[in-house]
C-alpha cells in the first residue's frame, strides 16, 4: 500500500541566468519546454497556463499530477526563474531542472532543493492521529 | 521610470501544518481563498487552475501579473504547502500569506522568503550589457 514517506514533496528551486534572448523570449517555445520537462521528469500533466507579457516575457505554470513546475522570464535580462515542485517518489524534479538546464542554455545556473511537508512536523502538529504518512494515489471514477 | 530593483521577486514559502480538514477539503473555497490572497496583496489575476484530486485535496495556481500563488492541500493529513511569488514593488507576498495563515486555520505555520532573480547575479552573467534592472511594466495593446 506505498512506502513511507519522510517529506510528501521535493521542492527545487533554479535561477538560470545569462540566457540567450531569442531562447526565453519565444513564448510558445518555453510553455513547450515546460511541457517537456514535466514529461521528462515523469509527471503527468494536467493543466497548463501561460501569460505571455507585452511586449516580452511569460509567466506560466505546469500543473502535474505530482504538483506543479512554475517559470518566469525576462528576455531582457537574460533571466529566467524555475520552480519544480513534486510529490511522491515516482517523479524525480531535477531531471525537470536538467532537462530545462538543456534547453535554457544559461551561462550560469544555481538550483537548490527544499523538502516540503515533513512528515515528522506533520503528524506532531495534526489534530487527528495519524498513521503512516505514504503518497497520494488519485483514484479513477465518479469522485 | 521606477525604481533599480536589487532582487526581481520575492519568494514566500509556507507550510501550514494541522489545518482542519474541512476547511482544506472544501476545493471551491481553497481556489477562492487563494483568489482572494492574491487580491488582497494587490496583484492582479490573469489565471486561475485548480486540479481536485479524487478523494480528496487540491493542487492549484493562481497565475498573477507579477507572478504566481500555488498550493497543494492534503486534508487527510491536516497539510497545505503554499508558495507567494511576487515581482516588483507593489505587491506584499507576505499580505497574501497572512490572508492565507487566517483562512487555513493552522495550528502551525512556518513560513521564510527567499530572494528570487538577484539583480547583481544577472548583471554579472548577462550576455549583453545591462543597465538599470527595474520592475516590469505591462504595456497595453497590440503585441
Amino acid at each position: 500500500m506505498g512506502i513511507e514517506l519522510s517529506t510528501l514533496g521535493r521542492h527545487v528551486l533554479i535561477e538560470f541566468y545569462g540566457c540567450p534572448s531569442e531562447v526565453i523570449e519565444n513564448n510558445s517555445m518555453i510553455e513547450r519546454f515546460m511541457n517537456e520537462a514535466a514529461e521528462y521528469s515523469g509527471a503527468t500533466i494536467v493543466e497548463s497556463v501561460f501569460h505571455h507579457f507585452n511586449p516580452y516575457g511569460v509567466s506560466g505554470a505546469v500543473i502535474i499530477e505530482e504538483s506543479h513546475l512554475t517559470i518566469h522570464t525576462w528576455p531582457e535580462y537574460g533571466f529566467a526563474s524555475v520552480d519544480v515542485y513534486t510529490c511522491g517518489d515516482s517523479v524525480n524534479p531535477w531531471k525537470a531542472a536538467d532537462y530545462l538546464s538543456e534547453k535554457l542554455h544559461a551561462t550560469k545556473t544555481e538550483s537548490f532543493e527544499i523538502p516540503r511537508g515533513m512528515a515528522d512536523k506533520i503528524r506532531q502538529f495534526a489534530e487527528q492521529e495519524i498513521d503512516q504518512i505514504k503518497v497520494k494515489i488519485e483514484l479513477e471514477g465518479v469522485k
